[in-house]
């Protein structure tokens, strides 16, 4: 049983945290997942939606894989250094660090990606990179692993990335698995992305 | 502007939820988003993440879209008489009805669906139609439109069928933009569904 922290803070996108958690909540005897937060009781998304905390930073739980979700909030969040901090401290000692969207961005500002490859938002891409000079950005990938490190494009790429993770851990059986359970059409290629052709950076 | 109420209930899919919310959350101009649910001041999703309500059924707002979700809830919810009869009414007087996956049972259950043609989760199937005996049940459907009534198939289906939704309110420009944001690859043909190929349904 591995414990997910899923890491919130104001304004972050709703897909990017609930698409990667539709995926791995179907294996509920594999991954343990808990909402925290550098404040609570409460988060609220970009969107409005706003949800409970489980765990607070200062709680300092220990995580077996983290998870780091992107949004509006992002752009704040990497000039706070509680959560540089706290995140620079949680991913050396996680199993294995995930991100979606701008997330990376965040994770990319405490150095735990340097030299390491690692992608993001296409639309975002520009800014992104400049919160970690010394990653090598992949400007083309539908997600990234590198190591212990799994990141990923915009938004809805989370969840192709989700499941390549479920396949990493889980075999690549139950991956396929729960995409047919949430009726979702799993892009297995990891470097098929129109998104980075549509954003003009290829 | 249109108010969306977004039925909770315990044990709710998530992204049942807030995959449709992403892409309503965009045009914040244009779309009020309202979580709604018969009691509060939370509910808990099937996947353990829990969100604060804004809305009491008791509070007898109007809505002028309702999202109704599934999830393994729905199969207590169609025999609860509190939401079955505040969907009966709230969807009487809603311009728009939509829902996601096993949220069709729910609807069903309040007959509103009787003579139309609508649309279900397909690993769920059988059960969801005897919950609408009187319903025109498409087996092969992404999603399917039938007046004021957006019925989807499981979880990621509800993604495609709020893409076509804001194509249909806001126009295609607006929905082709909201898939690029979220970085989605829209499935824009309602009658490609391979997963009731897998589901043995044709």
């Amino acid at each position: 049983m591995r414990t997910i922290g899923v890491v919130l803070f104001p304004r972050f996108e709703l897909l990017d945290v609930f698409g990667p958690l539709e995926m791995f909540g179907m294996w509920p005897e594999e991954f343990q997942i808990k909402l925290v937060a550098e404040s609570g009781p409460t988060v609220e998304s970009s969107m409005g939606p706003t949800n409970m905390v489980d765990d607070l930073f200062s709680d300092n739980q220990k995580y077996d894989v983290l998870l780091i979700p992107g949004g509006a909030g992002a752009r704040q969040q990497v000039t706070n250094p509680v959560i540089v901090d706290w995140l620079s401290q949680k991913s050396e000692t996680a199993e294995y660090v995930t991100t979606v969207c701008t997330g990376t961005a965040v994770l990319a500002q405490t150095g735990q990606l340097d030299g390491r490859r690692a992608t993001t938002n296409k639309n975002a891409f520009e800014w992104v990179t400049t919160c970690g000079p010394s990653v090598d950005w992949q400007k083309q990938a539908r997600w990234v692993e590198d190591g212990k490190f799994f990141t990923s494009s915009g938004v809805s790429a989370g969840m192709d990335m989700a499941l390549a993770f479920i396949a990493h851990v889980l075999g690549q059986d139950k991956a396929e698995q729960t995409a047919g359970w949430a009726e979702y059409d799993w892009h297995q290629d990891a470097t098929c992305d129109p998104f980075a052709v549509q954003a003009g950076l290829v």
